[in-house]
This record gives structure tokens, C-alpha cells and sequence, in this order.
């Protein structure tokens, strides 16, 4: 059954191979055993206290019996950095490689290029901008993710970020834990989330559940992307359109960041637009730390022109001890974790059995899934 | 003017008088200067960062020359503890006392006793159980709130509450403070809200809000209350009337508490009541902390029964440097706060001087915002 289905996916690959201008590298699995490694955090201690935590290396997304019960090598390892690393040593013969956004395993070209077996690029998540895409789509790769996997557990994480920056929760709890109790060095800066205008940039998955959470609130909702939402959920969220990013900006108390990391995004909020923003404006990002520049920001907070800046994305990640942002002050800021709640693991680990499971059996992805694909990037790539 | 609308209230009060069996003292004002005293929380530096600070000592709710115009005292003071405070030296001659639940001025049976010249207990926010309610009603005093002030400043805060927890933020925050990156250490045990059971007891004004703003996290809600709410809303939130408070406990994931502290609800969660919980149980309780017995609930978060409690209510308040919730793992609390941003603190001092405004005038106050009239408590409070 295996062998007859990657036959009629050659079938298929032949048929497409007209309208790519690229060598596109056969996406389905020939006869035989596979190597997957996948890269993950480690648990070490905390792998034992839930039996749900399957995003973990000794987690292994709960595929190990799975793939080996039919032949396939299964590698999985935290250890992706430098050339020592023990990703490195699997770069030239693996045929998957499964990544998360978490722990980031960068595919630079140069890996891509080693990588002679490289047939996949799974990303355990959203967001696969830990991949030179440019050079896996020259590659002829094909780059998925398990896209809505997460967006539910994103835009949660995002309202309960505007929250906490708007209510000043942080340092209320810092008090308590201290022994002090003031609370005038809290009330001073504490506000209602209530009539205040909040703007996205970017109203795809994550950005249109984030309207639909701030709906009740009764707050100003702007967005701005490259085009507008269903009519439906506009008038559903109130939500009203930007089309000029710079015209929406100093308009906003609250900023929320809902775009993919592109050459286009990347650095966007430099110094001088951090200074059009309003005095004061918060600013929540679970998109993509490198869309910021990383300086700029711990300044614009230092100086209290950013009166809030709450995240759980860095460059890089791991953000390393001296990150600028762990010191700067009104930062709410986490390690990258939104998107890999328990809820969420479960999620795109089904996901990511789904397209491994297709991929053996010479099948298409769902088509929402695909970041490159027979040389061509998905829209919010490109 | 004044004197005429004195005089219409005189008779006002001498026709109702039937009506009561206490002796109520003369709600509205006699001619002539009154003696006003506020209790706040004070600013020290932090007044002068904020033009709309009106809610501490130093603000003095934006009242002092509305007052002193008028010919009236007006004493402010955050000293309001023991024999010898700055409150108990005005008890004896006071006319109204605004107090807050932020800073409570404790009201005893005793000082109520003392206060010869009393007439008016105005709480600026919501929550009058800092007031000896019964012996305010034996005495023929009023008590009023600014009924509605903040109860969506509250609401904000406990949907703040609940996602802290079931996300996991806090110990996510720790790490960056101190240079640690460790996802794993956050995820084995962060969820998304969607899909959780979340119970509200209590649907008051708050409760209210708080179903309505859980409405687009796709949660099942439940509600327990003395009454159903109104079934527009009902089919509007989705939530679910539980008649039976103990049938209804442990079927929740996160339970909120939103019912005013009386005489039945005081350490109503003691540690048979907490036993009965979901293991693992999220508690969120901005209500009043004495609704809580406080080592009940320090026991079961250290044993994990409670996996997360958070609210910003203590008993007493200031909370003491030795208050166990101060302690206990998995707590997100914070000093009493989430009622004191600076748009409730607006709407309450607004309130306020209605309220006061009426009473010079002789006129009712809203009645929505009377707690004791005429000697009787107001419903909830009973």
C-alpha cells in the first residue's frame, strides 16, 4: 500500500514539475527506512509531572513507538547549536527534520546544503522563520507547519499580556512577595483595559481570535495587514480597518504584534518608529523578537516613552543572560512559551503525526500547512 | 436653597419614620458646616506622576475645594489603626466618613459608639464590610457605595487572574528576572483557558461582566447565585445556573469568587469546603479575602491541591509581612488594587460627590447604592 502510494505521489510530482521553475527534491518518502530527528526543549525534572507533556525531547511528541514500529530511525536531541552539536551530526543524512519554534533549530542555507537527504521541514507549532526559506525553497524543500495548532493558546496568552500591562499587575505582585504593600506605587499606573485603543498589526488566525477575545471589553479595535477580514467578523469585533500601518500607529495605547517574521518585518520597529508611537504605549509581542530592534526597545522603556512591554519571543532564543530586554524596566516579558501549552503539544503533535503519516503514504498536506512548497513560499512569507 | 431642601428632607425623614423600628439619625445635613472625613491610601511620591491620582491621601478625591467652598471641614489621613490615629481623634465629632476598600478604615461597633455626630458612611468603590453593617443600621446611620464604579475595573482584573494562572505566567517571568531560560519549567503545567470549566460564584454586577468577557474564550461557565440571572444574558454568556453551591464546586477547573463578605460567606472556604475541590483546582478571588480561611488555603496550594491561587484581597489589609499568602506556592497575588485604577478612581470620586452633593441638598441618593437605610441592610448584605 505504501509503495503503490508513493508511486502515484512520483505520478503527481512529475505532473507538477512543469510549473516549478526549480529542482524540486522528491517530497515523498521512497521505500525504505527514514531518519527524523526532531529538536525540542528538554525536561529533565518536569518530564515525570505530567503525562500530557509531549513537546519535550523525552516527550519525543509521543511518535517514537509509532515511527519505529515501522522502520523509521528517530532522533531527538536539545542540542542544536555549533558545529559540535549532536543536530549536526544528523544534518547529512537525515530525511526530517521536525523543529519547534520554542527552541529554535536554525536551518541556515549552509545546513541546507549539507543536507543532502533533506527531503522535509516540519515545524512542530507556527512560525518558521528558523528556517531560510529562500535557500529551502531553492532547495526544492517542502516546509510545513501545523498551522492553528496554536492560535487559540497565542491570542490567550496576548489578552492576558495587554492585561497585565494595562492593569500594571507586575509590580503589585513584586510587592508581595517582598513584604511590602503599597498601593499607590501601583494605582498610579493601573488602568482599565476599557476604552482604550488597541491595534494589531496583522489580523491573520492569531490576530482575529485576539479581536474576538477583546470584543467584550469594549475597547477602540484597529488592524492593519495587507488585506481586510471577513465583512462577518468586522462587524462581529468592531473592528475597524487600517490600511496605512503609520497613520494606525500613534492612534494606539496598546500595540499587539500578530505578523510572521519576514524580510519585510524584520527590525520594523526601529528607533525612529518607536518615537511616532504615542508616549506611553504599550506594546505586546508573541510574534517574532527580531521584529523589534532589540536596542531600541530597552531604550524606548528606559526612557518611558514604552510605558509597558510584554513577550514571549526573543533574538536569540534562548535569550541569553545579558538580553537587554530581562533588565529593562515594565517589561512583562517570559521565555517562549504561548504556544506550547499542554492543550497546544497535544495539538501539534497530532499535527505533525498527520503529515509524517501523509508524507509515508505519498499524500498531500492540508493546504494551509504549507511554507514552501515546490519552490514557492506561502503569501505571508513572501 | 439648602435650608428649604433641609427642610422637605426633615419631613421626608419624619414620614418614613413609621416605617422603621430604629432610631435613624438625621440622614441629611443640618445647616452649617459639616465635618468630613476621608480615609485613602497615600501617594507620597508617587502623587505627583499622575493628574488623575485622585484616590489617595494627597488626591483627596479631587474634593477639597468643592468642599471647603462650601463652608465644610474636610480631614484626610491614611492613620486609621489603634487608640491613637489620626481617625479616632475625628471619630467623636465627624459628620460622614468616606473610606475605601483599598485602605479600610475599620468601623466598629465601638467607634460607631463614639461617633455622636455620624450620619454617613460613604465607601468610595465597592464593599462595605469594613463597616460593623448591624450596628450601623442600630445606630440609624447610612451606608452607601458608589455602586457600579468599578466592577469593570474588578472584572478585568479576575479575567487577568484566571489566565495568569492557567497559563502559567508567573514562574515564565521569573526565569527571565533571573537569567534562567527554561520552557519546560513553565509548559508541563501551562493550559490554555478553552475548553476549562469555570464556575463564578456569585453573579452580581461583577460576576456579570466577568461571564460576559469569558463568553469568546469557549469555556463551559457556570454560575452559582441566590437567583437566576436574566436569561437574556443566560443565553448570551452561555453559562449555566448551578442552584446547589456544593454540586457545582467540583466540576470546576477555576473557580472565581464574586460575592460580598457577610456573616454566612466569612471562612466559608475552610479546609473540608477546599477538600472537596478538583484537584488541581485555580482559584481567583478578588472579592474579600476573609471569605477564605487563610491557612486553609496556604495548606492547600502547598500540598497542590489549589494549583494556583490568585486575588488581590487580604484580611486584614495592610496585609502583614508574616500573611502566609504571602508564602505559598503557585500564588499570584497582589496588594487590593484591581478596584483602585485611575478610571475607577475617577468614577468613584465622581460618585462620591453626587452622593454628597445630594446629601447637602437633601435629596436621595441613587438607590442602587444604599447598603444600610433606614436600618435596614441592603439585600446582599443580609
Amino acid at each position: 500500500m505504501a509503495m503503490k502510494q508513493v508511486a502515484s505521489s512520483a505520478i503527481k510530482a512529475l505532473a507538477n514539475s512543469g510549473s516549478s521553475s526549480v529542482l524540486t527534491r522528491q517530497l515523498h518518502a521512497s521505500p525504505g527506512s527514514k531518519k527524523i530527528v526532531g529538536v525540542f526543549y528538554k525536561a529533565n525534572e518536569y518530564y515525570e509531572k505530567n503525562p500530557n507533556f509531549v513537546g519535550c525531547v523525552e516527550g519525543a511528541l509521543g511518535l517514537r513507538e509509532w515511527l519505529e514500529s515501522q522502520g523509521h530511525q528517530y532522533i531527538v536531541t536539545d542540542d542544536k547549536e555549533g558545529p559540535d552539536c549532536e543536530l549536526e551530526k544528523h544534518i547529512p543524512d537525515l530525511h526530517v527534520l521536525i523543529s519547534t519554534p520554542f527552541h529554535p533549530a536554525y536551518v541556515t542555507a549552509e545546513r541546507i546544503k549539507k543536507a543532502k537527504n533533506l527531503q522535509l521541514l516540519l515545524t512542530a507549532g507556527i512560525g518558521s522563520d528558523h528556517v531560510d526559506l529562500k535557500a529551502a525553497a531553492e532547495a526544492g524543500l517542502t516546509v510545513a507547519e501545523v498551522t492553528g495548532s496554536n492560535v487559540v493558546s497565542v491570542a490567550e496568552d496576548e489578552l492576558m499580556r495587554i492585561l497585565i500591562l494595562v492593569r500594571n499587575f507586575l509590580p503589585g505582585h513584586h510587592q508581595v512577595i517582598t513584604g511590602d504593600w503599597n498601593v499607590a506605587g501601583i494605582a498610579y499606573r493601573a488602568y482599565d483595559l476599557e476604552g482604550k485603543t488597541v491595534g494589531t498589526i496583522g489580523a491573520g488566525r492569531i490576530g482575529r481570535l485576539l479581536l474576538q477575545r477583546l470584543k467584550p471589553f469594549n475597547c477602540n479595535l484597529l488592524y492593519h495587514d495587507r488585506v481586510k477580514i471577513d465583512p462577518e467578523l468586522e462587524k462581529q469585533t468592531g473592528a475597524k480597518f487600517e490600511e496605512d500601518l503609520d497613520a494606525m500607529l500613534p492612534k494606539c495605547d496598546i500595540i499587539v504584534i500578530n505578523m510572521p517574521l519576514t524580510e519585510k518585518t524584520r527590525g520594523m520597529f526601529d528607533k525612529d518608529r518607536i518615537a511616532k508611537l504615542k508616549k506611553g504605549v504599550l506594546i505586546v509581542n508573541n510574534a517574532r523578537g527580531a521584529i523589534m530592534d532589540t536596542q531600541a526597545v530597552a531604550d524606548a522603556c528606559s526612557s518611558g516613552h514604552i510605558a509597558g512591554y510584554s513577550g514571549d519571543v526573543w533574538y536569540p532564543q534562548p535569550a541569553p543572560k545579558d538580553h537587554p530586554w530581562r533588565f529593562m524596566p515594565n517589561q512583562a516579558m517570559t521565555p517562549h512559551i504561548s504556544g506550547t501549552t499542554i492543550d497546544a503539544q497535544l495539538r501539534y503533535a497530532a499535527g505533525v503525526k498527520d503529515m509524517l503519516d501523509r508524507y509515508f503514504k505519498g499524500e498531500e498536506f492540508p493546504a494551509q500547512n504549507y511554507i514552501v512548497k515546490e519552490g514557492e513560499l506561502a503569501p505571508q512569507y513572501r
